[in-house]
């Protein structure tokens, strides 16, 4: 069945790997059928500081409160056309892909400024205007999928369940749940490339025999088990219930097992 | 003994929280006989973008590699004057704060983008132009104490261990860990205030007092025990030895006991 792909990303080099796989996976599928909108946030110039500048028309000229314009923006059809663009893409898709290299164990802040222009009050959060009501697994970007794909220099090792850096999944746990899943995107495991400095002939095949499969896969894949706020195991939307997951704490605690 | 610290933070409005914090804190720490640098991120209209611009003399004008640039950069004098000056200021710093409310469970992209330009190759990363050898603990910042203070939004029950947000700790690990500490810096507990957008005058007298007592105590609070890398933890700066918290694996296996 056709469906509509995102692909959000954030690296100017043209001969980068990123923009390598980007086209590559644009290629592919679209020869499977299906729509590809794209988000080329170097190219367009992507405004990354979330400012006074995202709100011509004020709801208070005298005190900066983002929540509170950008509810107003939202609301009255004073946003910028910019982040109008990028919240109908959303709309639109399907499945949504933030493919960047890892910097400093998130994504660049281009992409950053991105998610914090695009995600307005409303729309990402506070949704239907009902405070917390609908997040983690609720939201407006309910019933599509997610995933990240992110370039990593250092090797794999470094990432691993008890790697220097911390795991991949751990590391990138405040966007995969806490940008992706919040809205209600239903959030696949990450696919993530190693020692992108070094990739040798062989290597740089693998990469892109993992992605294109990771792509013809994109809306079979199992997402990763996130706990839904209103799914049961958050009874009062803040803590877990004694009774899931009994003595399990941090970010282990959020996944079903 | 007086002591230089340097606070960078990105909050925009005059009225806000963090930048009443701020200025108390400049107070405060400049009676007890400091030196305080700042850099007010949005007054500066800080580049978030890091791209070709700040690469004005480059290696290779064909092809942008980041790493490579940065390199170059750096070892000849080709840095952008603004990342110099913030260079210099975490040179002369004895104590680093950065100060800024938690947007999607992460710093601004703004502060990101002051991250990823000022963290120069050999400076910040790649130090002494050796490669990993020498990082997370070892670095050109070592010696220097490291605070992250956290504006939330939500309330502190969903930023708890079991909280559904996630523990604050375990959301910030990319930075105190990845950011902080990976250059040297002893990293101390992040001083975090929760529920902002509802703070009553007792709510706000205790963030006051809160942040005054870690301010007091910036030089004598215990730094988070994060394992350095050439410590003996990690016998092959990769893996955590086998006998190092058996068993234990993620975030919680970097924290000695």
């Amino acid at each position: 069945m056709k469906k509509t792909v995102l692909i959000v990303y954030a690296q100017p080099e043209p001969s980068s790997l990123t923009r390598h796989l980007v086209h590559q996976g644009i290629e592919l599928l679209q020869k499977r059928g299906h729509d590809v909108l794209t988000s080329d946030l170097y190219a367009m110039n992507w405004k990354a500081v979330y400012d006074a500048d995202d709100f011509p028309e004020r709801a208070d000229v005298r005190r900066l409160s983002f929540i509170d314009e950008s509810r107003h923006a939202h609301k009255n059809g004073f946003q910028t056309p910019d982040v109008v663009a990028e919240q109908n893409k959303l709309l639109a898709a399907d499945a949504v892909i933030l493919k960047f290299p890892l910097w400093w164990f998130s994504m660049p802040a281009i992409m950053k400024g991105w998610v914090e222009r695009v995600y307005a009050y409303n729309f990402a959060y506070g949704y239907q205007d009902a405070g917390n009501a609908f997040r983690y697994g609720d939201g407006i970007l309910k019933g599509k999928r997610a995933m990240l794909s992110v370039m990593c220099g250092g090797p794999a090792e470094d990432y691993s369940l008890r790697g220097i850096n911390g795991p991949l999944d751990e590391l990138l746990f405040p966007i995969t749940h806490g940008i992706l899943f919040y809205p209600g995107m239903d959030v696949l495991p990450t696919f993530a490339i190693y020692g992108t400095g070094r990739l040798d002939a062989a290597g740089l095949e693998a990469a892109e025999k993992g992605w294109r499969a990771r792509l013809e896969r994109l809306f079979e894949d199992k997402p990763i088990a996130f706990r839904r706020q209103n799914g049961g195991d958050f009874p009062d939307r803040h803590i877990l219930a004694d009774n899931i997951a009994p003595g399990r704490i941090g970010i282990a605690a959020h996944i079903a097992e």
